[in-house]
């Protein structure tokens, strides 16, 4: 559509119908939308079927029942993170398929034909405490296409916990790593696979963790190689970054 | 052959030549590199040729050559970082085709037969000043087999230099973007892009900079999705992180 | 009036109604609001009309509704900030033309002539969040004499947006700035105008925000020129500073 | 030159020497330099004739010499910051009216026909200590045409020092306060005058002083309105912002 | 008393009615508050009559009233601080003579006979909200034996304020400056008197004061003379330090 | 049990029932608690009588009963810490001999038969504010079957107060000093006794205590020999260490 | 002299010498210095002998003769702080009975009478390494008048080592305790004596001591009454504070 | 001796040749070391030959000699931590058995007979950078008595080198882990053994690791019972602890 804007102000120079000046005049006018970074935008909303997303947090039950009407009007996909309940019930209202997911406090509806990846991203959490922040990522990695493999409570007080998954992990396309605590988790599995890990330090612990700065610099800090790290408690950002990576070659298999 | 060890150790319990407590003490003292994980290390080795890696910061140019020739007796490529020339003349004293790549202080030999990735890597720098950490990237990328594009000194500040670029960023199968002061540029390039950005924040900058602490903290709170981030100034980080990812479904294609 | 009063004195010694020593001693103990610097602060009140404002946060709607009721005796504007609408209704009884801007959370009251100024200043925020502190910098300069145009939501994640804006924002005379998150905004805008540039970090984030550290340290550290910083949250701030430099040379035209 | 290249584009698709499909191409592919907000950069550099800017930490001499005679090739001003003595003979070499501000570690050239604006620049420090960073504010003002008035050594803990100067201060269109040690001086001259003051902490100071933390905060919490703040040691950017904001109404007058 | 019961132990040696080495073993395994040091604590409240102090938060009113019973019973004098109303009535209800200091959220009981000091502190706050920690400030040094004068929202940002009680602050003894925000005051009154001051920080602020930070350093970092800090709120700390200060040289007078 | 298991193994491979290929998978395919480092594990529980510990914090009281449930039919003891009243009652319901340490939170179950350690853990706070996380401390040693002997109430600035306790802190195996505010008091008494002491900080504090950092510092910086530390208020974790130390050559006793 | 100034003025008008507009306009422009609070500065130094103080560091040797030179062409007594050995040689060579007490890295000229006061600071160091900053503050107390006694390397974890002093520790007027550290001693010694005790963190330490904030929050968070304390290593500042407290009531013996 | 003193005393008071209330004023003037806890301090270096311990950051090799002479005459043995070689020579001249450990950076001298602990110390390091700290803590281990077993460069990213040690870790009666980078070396061991485990972070490491902080605060949260963490490179620290508790039971065995 915007290119037809653009190739139709051309037509009407090569017709006469407006002229050079004028043409030009409008061609600065035109809102930026109609430019190459702004259809990036659209055309990757159109190639993968990424949903728009909706951060609850801060907003009311009625604004992001608003919001989510206006994204299910131009898609067929919603994805809300941070949702009490009470958002959930407003976006119930207007859609009945939507799902709450309780523990990753994110709501969802997906109206595409529904087709596994090959490839498969494999969230783990170090403590049953953290497994809110790694639903997050299971959801959001789910909403964007990946297979997702759970791997809960598998914290490294405990190593053989972890070990008994490792074929698992071996197999793994990409690795969301979810951890409080000390956060070392990342630096074993990091150490353990080939694939690349994304980190995401929580904010659970107490003391010196310090709102989970402490988790936060020790995977920073980490001395596996492969390791990249998201902020505090994002697991809507590992996720997301996790099926980038597993959407990688996926269409050529 | 470690498979061979245990077997040989089962076929001598069947032949009788070994009693059952005798090969049960065996099997417990049996080395840990006899089991799963271990071989991992080994077969990633293999498979990928992904080199071992010399960390040269606190190790005296004598300790560097001695232990880049351990590497290069079992392998066929050398990577060293944060090296000085010192550290290269030690090591090119035994291995001739050692080439150090001074702006990124890092020492690189590579004996493999040379391929180039279909995909590509994008190493963006901010500033001028952020380049020895982006070129470690690159040189850490290319090592490890991914094809590097360079896009050096386009900070936001003059947000033209950037969108230049954008039919390349857009190609990309990964971006590194690299950058002190702000620390802006991975969430103006994550806004752009769909494929996943590794941010590496540097410790270039001076007052409330605290030594890369503000860029850092700029990455994590991006408000671009698909970023993730490494250390201050961890350039082999986040090319070896790029390099994994662009690696994926290489074999593919 | 203060004038008056030393000049009275003057005039006393002059006539012989009051003694040296005596006028001496009285000078000593005029109270200081009697002396140039503390004029200076009267002076300002008249010339530019600028109200005292009350700050809100830890007063009774009791307590505003006193201190409002001083001040609209002395004056014709009144503006309270971080006011809850207890607060407002406390100063409603007792002045039927207050008005409540409830994002904003500010109490307004002008009874001046209301004259728009002829150069602008533009208030933008990265996100929607970060609207009720952009709202509070737009009031403020308002009932400071500016006209203010408002670019929300307009997030280097998504460039297109704030680039649509681009004729408006190089013909404001100041441009502020709200951001929260990465903080990212100003360093872009800072590149593409050149008029002066007033930064506000929200503590609108989460994580390794640290209540609005990491967009601060950003902004500190912006590699773009023309650009200054004040507190976190602290729209009120900018407002004031951005009405003081858009009033500049309003009064030659 | 570049409005050039695009209407003649238009021009030939009027002529029928191109054809619509083709021009639309090409408009794509225009380096984005051809756009509004990359002229924007170049037409302030024409109208304002602000310098371009080398920082020269962390470059070489030699590096900084080509640099400047790359701007010095373009334009009839160079300013660099940050520049040791030896840069500054770099520069000399290629550059005989190159002058070098050694307490500043300025080096400027100026050939432009001189005019000190009618408004001026307060500059002030709180300690000897702070005049390094003081001189770099007034060099960088100067050069980016405002005249400005020194007030040195003035700081809060003598306050009839700064007290004498009220006269001067209450006339200055805008001023930077450059203090370290507590930092408390910005929020005392902004209590005395109406104009905007901008801030800058240094580095100077010792103990809790973490660098200039200490007067950092100190700034962003003044109790003054009418404060903004740049970085730590920033006296460039005070004294840029300084000469943006008095430069306004300057061609009126 | 314990000195008796050690005179009794010598002269019951003396007099032999008891031997050398059981003698040895009893002033062995004398309690130490037998010693020196523990009645060095008990002489000082009886010559300087200085309360106990109780601090109330995290205590349960009944725990206030079981304490306060205990320290009444021993003594002439009660200072309860950090207490809520229902500390003082559950107080009440076993002393009809206690007093509620509201703002500064103290309880005090006073039987002694009622002294004024000849020297006086004199406490400023900075602004109305930090009156609280300036109450505290107060009435502990009342309590501890000092007459105390207020001066009030006296912030630098209206230095004529504070210069009108110029003559006052130089005939105090000692000054305590409470100041939260910037924290300047006391920077600007330790450059207006010769006696110690003593500052103290306060919460009130918000950004980057983070909870008192920004007006610690700023003290810490004071460049006037004659300033020492205690903790943030600490308002009975600095009473406290005063009352000490403001004693010194009365027994003479 | 486990080795049972892999003993029938290896006889069924000399018996013939099973061939060496099948083995060896079996073998492979073991669960990972079927090795050594997983052996460790419950061999610790059974030789030590050791109970699995419950973290109710973020837990509901439903939570806690299940697992409390579950740990009670595997055993004869059970430690939850960080319980509300709530939690306890839930854990009541099924288990009438559970008691409710409510100033530690801890709830206890022990059916073991009960025998003292001859040595014993020392258990000091320095007020009574830390008196909570000082019980925490002594629930949990004791639960692990060390004698335990409390001193609360003895900070610095009452010296007489630790010192009249020198007699018994010098006999302690080990001690553990619980404090917030300054931590002084591992210092001190680091310098008085020969073993080793295990330093507690508490987040009992304001202002510049930043939630125990202070207190954290102070006891990492202890210039007392033989002083470590664990996390702010974690109570658990200290008297854990305690009694694992205790424990030391108390069986040859 | 001042005052002559305001009197002949008033005279002036008196006479009808000078009209009243004129005088006036006099007294806006007399210099600040002609008010009352800069007297007080002047006043200060005459009444106390209190001689202004050089702050070496970032001076040239040459810089601080020039200083030192116009403070004793006005006054008897200079102390120069921070001096390294050079900054000493040049003041020699300007005045021979310069003294340059090494350890405290202090240079002092005395000609004044000297008189002992009564009263006395006593300076504790808690190491031998906090010896340089209790040395300062040692001469900079002297040279304000008062008697100081050393009691230096009683540490914390010796604790004999501080009691042994108890006896001169209780008849101290001020005590100043310098300790770097775990800074404990000053919340012992707070506890042990009954004046205003100064505490002096140093930056002595190592790892989490960060460079001086482990023993400065230590000491701001005493749970003794009666502390207050100065920046980190700022000996000069204690000892100033310490002998304006042991000056109270000296004039009265 | 200084029993001898109060009994003589006490004899002189028996026998008249002193009356009570001299005796007892001599009894308060006793130096504090005659007191027990004073004596404490003697008795243990005789009972467990601890040396005295000497840091020679900040000493010069003169300062060293004569304080290493002084302890060498009381007793059999020295330690000395951080002692470069110029320290080390200068106790050569003086005690030709004195023993340089370089990489430690510690001198020893040890003349007493020496005899092995049966249990044992093992001392792990997680990257060979850490290994100074590592054998700064192996050295004073060995020098308080401890028989020490170490285990380098056992980094949680290569996970099997850790566990082939599996064996020797749970038969070790206390464990000292030291590691930089992310310092999650802890957590796994912790979780491995039921003995002690002490920490040490250390300040290997870049970006955000801050010094050392990151792997401070990792070991502060480990997710593992029984850790507790000495200061940033503190081997000296954690060595002497482990000793303390390797020397438990070891009298009875």
């Amino acid at each position: 559509m915007h290119d037809n804007n653009i190739k139709r102000l051309l037509n009407d120079i090569k017709s006469g119908q407006i002229d050079v000046d004028e043409a030009y005049a409008k061609l600065r006018d035109l809102p930026f939308t109609e430019l190459g970074f702004a259809k990036v935008d659209n055309h990757r909303a159109l190639r993968k079927g990424f949903p728009e997303v909706i951060y609850c947090e801060g907003k009311t039950a009625e604004q992001v029942r608003v919001i989510a009407a206006s994204i299910l009007e131009r898609g067929s996909a919603l994805l809300a993170t941070r949702a009490e309940r009470g958002a959930f019930d407003a976006v119930s209202s207007i859609c009945s398929d939507a799902v709450y997911h309780e523990t990753a406090r994110v709501i969802a509806v997906d109206r595409r034909p529904q087709e596994a990846s090959v490839g498969f991203v494999a969230v783990l959490s170090a403590g049953t405490a953290d497994v809110p922040v790694a639903e997050e990522a299971v959801i959001t990695a789910e909403m964007l296409g990946a297979r997702v493999e759970r791997v809960f409570d598998v914290g490294v007080a405990g190593l053989h916990r972890l070990l008994a998954f490792h074929e698992m992990l071996v197999s793994a396309k990409v690795i969301v790593v979810v951890a409080g605590m000390d956060g070392a988790l990342p630096s074993v599995v990091g150490g353990l696979v080939s694939c690349p890990v994304i980190a995401v330090p929580t904010s659970i612990g107490y003391g010196a963790h310090f709102g989970g700065l402490a988790p936060l610099l020790t995977m920073l800090n980490s001395c596996a190689t492969g390791v990249a790290v998201v902020n505090i408690d994002n697991g809507f950002g590992a996720g997301y970054m996790a099926a980038l990576i597993n959407q990688i070659g996926e269409d050529e298999r």
